[in-house]
């Protein structure tokens, strides 16, 4: 096997655990990877010889992003829902089911082609990690076809059965949950290692989704959940008692679900993407985080309420509107998104991780948020 | 010379002001270009032949972005003075004036290739017209260095002697103003296109401004002007009874102000970049617009209050936070810009104007607000 040595780190982000401080920046590092594996990290000046070197001329090098949220498979865009939205004009066309009826009719190549642009246009701005859900099927072939799909982009796949009632079972939403614990999931258990629901006004109430997740549970996935995005569902306190891995919007939280929070092991994934393109008002980092709450940061990539793929834009985002510190914001899109996904082995660089490095062409990552817009990913390991 | 057809335009952006509506969209159009001339614009179905063919395979073209307010001419960068301001720590270590000594240290090629840098990201990002200030050397010799450098650059030079009063005059602001309408105007002046002044709060006053910008014109320049970013100066009505192309910031307006500018000729040009990282109120774009007054956006690229290169970005904050259409920023961002340099050859895209133009890799233009932070600029002709 080559080993490659990245010499003249000038900032290096471990997120190491054994060390104290949250992001454990080591200064004029150098980090040695094989085969991609992390082999070595540590001071430049002890850094062992390997067979190529590459010189990070004394930049940052950071985790990989790990995006823990993402609808990727769907086929078409709302580019015009938004404008709507923008400008103040009534949209009535459709939301989510319009996307359902496109991913409905898209091929398999369709399908699988626009998810792999997404994936490579989030891998150039330095995700080496994305979750993808299932959720535009809504029946059982569509939503295990998803999967199916999924499974070749990436490990984590979540099965979104739940995401809103078909048009076909809006007199039967009991009957949809029927199918999503029983039929569908069957199917698409085989393809997914989460379950998901959205828990939220307008979507599945409390009983709904732990039917959906205990059922999930049974079949051998771990659970996830949608809350909190548009009120109060009482979905972020389930998410707790179920032990999802996380419950992630988080914008609408009563004092009893930040006790929850704090009292559990569920990470609370906020999602600023949506809430610029919905221009709602953004979670509040702060009470959760002097809480004791661990926070992640996705984008959400999905066509309707958050289309972005840009984990340094949120970065931006988190910091200007959430009052995230950039330690705060870079942590919770690498090492946070990790703990969402129940991996120890990305979002941090340790020996033994998976050597998902980026290269940023600035000496630190602060310029993710002080240089907002700007591509500043330089190389992705 | 080689002609090119640029074939299959989903969408193309115009803004022929010829045609009534804003952004004059064309679907299903061709262009035809020559040694950095349109040559032709129209339907794709009756384009001419070429001896080059590109495919914009159904996409969306739009005029090159002209970013009509930028700080290039700098050494160093203030990531730490970001950092302590998005984290609530007080931070007195020097503003403007630490840029100032770490300019005034640099080495021209040192000055030169960071700017160099700057224009290659901004270029990438869509940015085919740039304005670049002098105001980090505030003395005769790092003023007139500066504008020579930028220069090198862009057409578009904009001589900033009055930025801050420099320490070694803060004593004596009259003598810096004497300084800057005498010695270094004369000096400067061949080297720029334009006079600027800051006139707000803690800066310049309305009668120093003044002085600088009648003493600029005198000497040839065309006027703009810095206000309203910090208070009401009184700078938005003198930049109005001047003449001058535009004035930037217009956070701070009053009614006489915007009374003012709806009915001179001066653009009233947006910095959304410098409220997202000063965490400051936006400026409020829909009042300007619906009183007839013409809005530009730009970056302010500066490493203290803006260190974004990135049109994109400014035109997704303005759709956001601005409340402006998305044809309305896209506008803004390329014909506005145009406008408050006083410029007709770019920001269009007509039979004789400059080929400045970019594919997005997107069907539409809404997709630079719709996908915030996403690198969507496919091609830079
Ligand atoms: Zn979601
Ligand atoms: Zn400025």
């Amino acid at each position: 096997m080559t080993t490659t040595l990245i010499d003249d780190i000038g900032l290096l982000v471990t997120n190491d655990p054994a060390v104290g401080s949250l992001t454990a920046e080591v200064t004029d590092a150098a980090v040695v990877i094989e085969d991609g594996v992390i082999r070595w990290v540590g001071s430049a000046s002890r850094a062992p010889a390997a067979d190529e070197r590459v010189d990070a001329a004394g930049r940052c090098v950071i985790p990989g992003f790990v995006d823990s949220h993402s609808h990727l498979m769907f086929a078409g865009d709302r580019a015009d829902e938004f404008e709507a939205r923008m400008t103040g004009q009534t949209y009535t066309a459709g939301g989510i089911r319009r996307t359902v009826a496109a991913t409905r009719a898209a091929s398999d190549d369709a399908l699988l082609g626009n998810s792999q642009r997404l994936v490579a246009e989030m891998r150039s701005q330095g995700t080496t990690t994305v979750e993808i859900k299932s959720g535009y099927g809504l029946d059982v072939l569509d939503e295990s076809r998803a999967l199916r799909l999924a499974q070749k982009l990436t490990t984590e796949t979540t099965y979104l059965g739940a995401h809103v009632v078909p048009s076909e079972f809006a007199d039967d939403p009991a009957g949809y949950v029927d199918l999503v614990t029983g039929e569908m999931l069957a199917e698409c258990a085989p393809h997914a290692r989460w379950v998901d629901v959205f828990c939220d006004t307008g979507a599945f109430d409390v009983d709904q989704a732990r039917a959906v997740l205990q059922a999930g549970q049974a079949a051998g996935l771990g659970a996830r959940m949608h809350a909190g995005q548009l009120g109060f569902s009482g979905g972020v306190q389930l998410a707790v008692e179920l032990g999802a891995a996380s419950v992630d919007h988080c914008t609408f939280l009563s004092d009893e679900d930040i006790d929850a929070l704090a009292g559990g092991s569920t990470v609370a994934t906020l999602l600023p993407g949506v809430e610029f393109s919905t221009r709602q008002p953004y979670p509040d980092a702060r009470r959760l985080i002097d809480a004791g709450v661990t926070v992640a940061l996705a984008c959400d990539c999905n066509p309707g309420s958050s289309f972005t793929s840009s984990m340094p834009f949120c970065i931006a985002v988190a910091v200007r509107d959430m009052k995230m510190s950039p330690a705060e914001a870079l942590w919770a899109a690498t090492a946070g998104g990790a703990e969402a996904l129940w991996r120890d082995d990305v979002g941090v660089i340790r020996e033994g991780a998976r050597a998902d490095l980026v290269l940023l062409d600035a000496p630190s990552y602060v310029h993710l948020a002080y240089r907002p817009g700007v591509p500043l990913v330089s190389r992705v390991f």
